[in-house]
């Protein structure tokens, strides 16, 4: 009776989210007579309006919006008036709570309005960003480089691990608190010595984990932002590692920590490390006072999530912006001038948007640096701290860390989503991140931050799992070891070092295929997507003008033959017709996937 | 009226214990024309005897005992029959407590008897051990000899220290299990490197704690007692070490832990390291089997102190004790046969008499090896599980470590004794102990299981005590690193590597005089003992036929100049006038000591 689907050009153009400036055509179908619609449109915690719909020649209600205002988000469903003047009756049309085809309301209350995001800019990423295949790295845990095998510069009162297979251990106080921290000894001239191995990967990207001088084997707590950890190499090993990776086309992605600092810091140092009368907890007239927040000076603190080992940052503070992006020989300058390609902005969140812009500002002066932010959920709807962020709305992040595709395929894999859920699930996302920013994405199968991919979904889903990661939009990221055949839950398990001498070679020649796969089709690079699924079936496409690339998952245990009817679209295309051919009658193991392609 | 000192030969002859076979005179001295006095035995947990005193020409009543029968512990006290037949009063004369003059008693149940140990035989040392200066290491911590500096063979799931100067640390899980072994990397290449080191510093013999295969870094948890640890090298190490001690006259003491084993070990292997087949927790069919006691197979054993990585030896086991002492090519006997010079017994108390005896025998196979055994308290009275032990009534230990001194010392310098006090504990112990014994004790200021000496009394109280450590009779050792200026309270702290890069240079030179004066002074390696005290001064006589060395401690803040009539001698000497001569007007500077000496 009623219907209206945003994913189908025939009910709402352009698809997804659009630009400050631009216009949206709606259409609603209302196959009655006696029946007038509107268009309720919400701004992000503001104003509501009205748009009276107008039944065009077809029969449908149709109205063209303009969105000339802010960017950010609106909401926006159906209200219906049905029947004559004397008898109305009021319903609306809303969202069923992830896009597309939606649902029928009495009460206006219970409606779950569809989002529309309104970006301020399109935000390409740089040409190499788009064409990367992405290798994340912990340090310490990757490969130590020096020729005898020896750890450099072993922090005082920290742990080396007997042997390079043990697992990794948090060494606590009975308190709970990290009493030394424990490292293999990885280093840069680990990677450096590895990058035959990674190009042989099929790696042209790699994102580091951080690497400045800090205290701890994550280095999460800088201790100062000018300086590479001493156990990691010199300044000199880091350039070097950059003019190699620029001599083989591979470009590398620094990890800025800018929320909080190590308490040992040059910036607090509440040890004294760096001297008596320095830093802003042995000095209150320290440059570094005003970056951080005393409730009672100097061991009462302000840190990150109660985490005392990690004061946290005043980012409004301008000397700290200054220092961190502003000044000339600011922490970004100095590292983007040795020719780095890029950063990831760990917990963005944390971050002021004004904080994230002035970062832009600073990458923007140069050309081809890519600016992703660490988010774990859809960002383009985030809360955080009590406010919308527009982080992903142009001239701040290019790219977030897909936290939600990892979720959605290990989900899928353990039997918690169904195919058909996950296939809506991906089309929501695209739908409410802007274009650039949907392709854009980092997208991962764990991280240092979660379980590995292996132990999530065990080794007969794994393929699965690594043909998604490479065939869904956004940028894959495989995070080291993954390769090799690591396993690991939560930190610290998933921190192992890399078993250089134990590599799984089916696990390693299922991502090498994958990767040249990627590196060789052009439409997984730049290839539109959309998804579609059968009961047990689920579907990826990715479509340029001259191909279409067909991959098809079946995550169950049975061989199934593919009956076309089944399938369902979630959009239509021209190419409709090809597909039935190709698809039809195509027979997929259990637990398999096959790829297909078409000519348009 | 009444008086009896057993430390005066005027009373008791001979001083101290007695072998089976010899008598005792005993004098009772009671200026009372109407008394009657009986010398009242009882054996340990045994029979009492009463001997009736006749007086003698100088008015003395005198008896003498001979000790025909078992060797073992006797109590004696005098009974006191006085005045006429109509009012008989009963009176009773007992040691004070800590031997020498006694105390009047009324009721007979208030008594503390005196001492009297009756030994088997006696139970002389070889030469080599009554003239040495001891060094006692723990391996992992001592230096590491290793070209690279590199850690041989680390274990699986180990930490090694990031660096040398660390604080050792115990690793523990949440439930207090320790979760991985903490290693410095010291080795037996260490040893061997550093033997100038010790033998410039005075030291002619070493106590190593254990090198055989262990899981942990102390190796009391042995794995194998027929192999060196893999981290500290190799048999032929080993014997490329003992080779060289014997080069330069120095000889090596190993530590024998037979009350239990590694949960990890050979013999028990409840983790199936050495194979799912072999040893008693994963087959009952083991040889080793009955090594254990089992409450409920597997994982419930009887385990030492209750600690499970330690699974106990039921150490009446007769083919334990064969594989340890009894067969051709036993455990004793390999290392023997590799030309070790005597053994250290771990928790000698745990072991019974007659498998210490075993091991003697053993011993006795060979020549001139040492038996020392781990007791913590005064040995001549020493109850374990409700059993008075024999381990020094001969052919069993020839010698205990000698912790009672130690507390006496700390004790002293502490506040915590007087003078007067720490004197008779000495003569008290000298007493007890059969002769050869207490002059075979292995002397020392602390152990891998206890603080270190610095940290006890404070570098200003440091001079006295090792001054104490080398005129003492008994064998000094000297703990790795105490001469090195190491400080540490209980374990781990006790435990940190040797700070080869910062040694105390005062320290080091203080220890090192005594060394050297300790190997020139024969007083002081064979010299007999008795300890004299006034108010605030402590003295030491150590002499010989022909002549006398006497230490002079002042203990007290302040500089103090002798009163000769102030001191109190507990025994007669006939060297006495020139003592006087000798002592009268010297002047000891607050916590200092002197040393003096005279010709007989």
């Amino acid at each position: 009776m009623y219907y209206y689907n945003p994913w189908n050009l025939d009910y709402k153009q352009p698809f997804g989210a659009v630009k400050v400036g631009q216009a949206i055509l709606l259409k609603f179908d209302a196959n009655q007579t006696q029946v007038e619609v509107k268009c309720i449109i919400r701004r992000d915690f503001g104003k509501r309006y009205e748009f009276l719909m107008s039944r065009d020649e077809s029969g449908f209600f149709t109205v063209t919006i303009p969105f000339d205002e802010n960017a950010g988000l609106y909401f926006y469903y159906f209200e219906i008036l049905e029947g004559s003047d004397w008898e109305q009756n009021k319903r609306f049309y809303g969202s069923s709570g992830i896009g597309g085809e939606g649902l029928l309301y009495t009460n206006e209350n219970d409606i779950k309005p569809y989002q529309l995001t309104v970006f301020e800019k399109e935000d390409k990423a740089p040409a190499w960003y788009r064409d990367a295949v992405f290798y994340q790295i912990f340090p310490d845990r990757f490969h130590n480089g020096n020729e005898n095998g020896q750890v450099s510069h072993p922090k005082p009162n920290s742990f080396i691990y007997g042997t390079k297979s043990d697992t990794p251990f948090y060494v606590k106080e009975e308190n709970g608190d990290i009493a030394r921290w424990d490292f293999f000894g990885g280093n840069l001239r680990g990677i450096i010595n590895k990058i035959p191995y990674l190009k042989e990967l099929g790696i042209n990207a790699i994102y580091l984990n951080p690497i400045f001088s800090g205290t701890s084997n994550h280095r999460y707590d800088t201790n100062d932002y000018l300086k590479i950890d001493s156990m990691l190499g010199t300044q000199e090993d880091f350039q070097e590692l950059i003019n190699l990776l620029h001599q083989e086309q591979m470009h590398l992605v620094l990890d800025g920590v800018f929320s909080h600092v190590g308490k040992n810091s040059l910036y607090f140092n509440i040890s004294g490390d760096y001297g008596d009368d320095e830093g802003a907890a042995k000095n209150p007239d320290s440059p570094y006072f005003d970056w951080f927040k005393f409730e009672n000076y100097p061991f009462d603190y302000k840190s990150w999530w109660g985490i005392k080992d990690l004061p946290e940052i005043d980012k409004d503070n301008e000397s700290f912006r200054d220092f961190i992006y502003g000044r000339k020989n600011s922490v970004l300058s100095k590292w983007n001038d040795l020719g780095i390609d890029g950063w990831r902005l760990d917990v963005a969140d944390e971050l002021p948007d004004s904080f994230i812009k002035g970062i832009r500002e600073n990458l923007d002066r140069y050309s081809e640096k890519i600016l992703i932010g660490e988010i774990w959920e859809d960002a383009s709807n985030k809360i955080s701290y009590g406010t919308r962020r527009k982080y992903i709305l142009g001239g701040s992040l290019q790219a977030c860390m897909n936290y939600p595709f990892r979720d959605l395929i290990i989900n899928l894999l353990n039997g918690n989503r169904s195919c058909q859920d996950v296939a809506h699930q991906l089309m929501t996302l695209q739908e409410n991140y802007p274009k650039d920013i949907f392709y854009n994405n980092l997208n991962n199968l764990g991280t240092h931050d979660t379980e590995r991919i292996l132990t999530m979904v065990g080794k007969e889903n794994l393929p699965i799992a690594v043909s998604l990661l490479f065939v869904l939009p956004g940028i894959p990221c495989i995070y080291y070891g993954d390769e090799a055949g690591l396993s690991g839950g939560k930190d610290p398990e998933n921190r192992k070092y890399f078993p250089w001498d134990d590599i799984s070679p089916e696990i390693y020649d299922y991502y090498k295929s994958w990767t040249k796969k990627r590196l060789l089709e052009n439409s997984l690079k730049e290839g539109e997507f959309s998804s579609f699924y059968s009961d047990r079936l689920l579907g990826i496409l990715r479509y340029t003008d001259s191909e279409v690339f067909v991959e098809v998952i079946n995550p169950s245990e049975d061989e199934i033959k593919i009956d076309y009817s089944e399938i369902t679209f979630l959009q239509k295309f021209d190419f409709m017709p090809k597909l039935k051919d190709l698809l039809t009658e195509q027979v997929i193991s259990g637990k398999s996937n096959i790829d297909l392609k078409i000519e348009r």
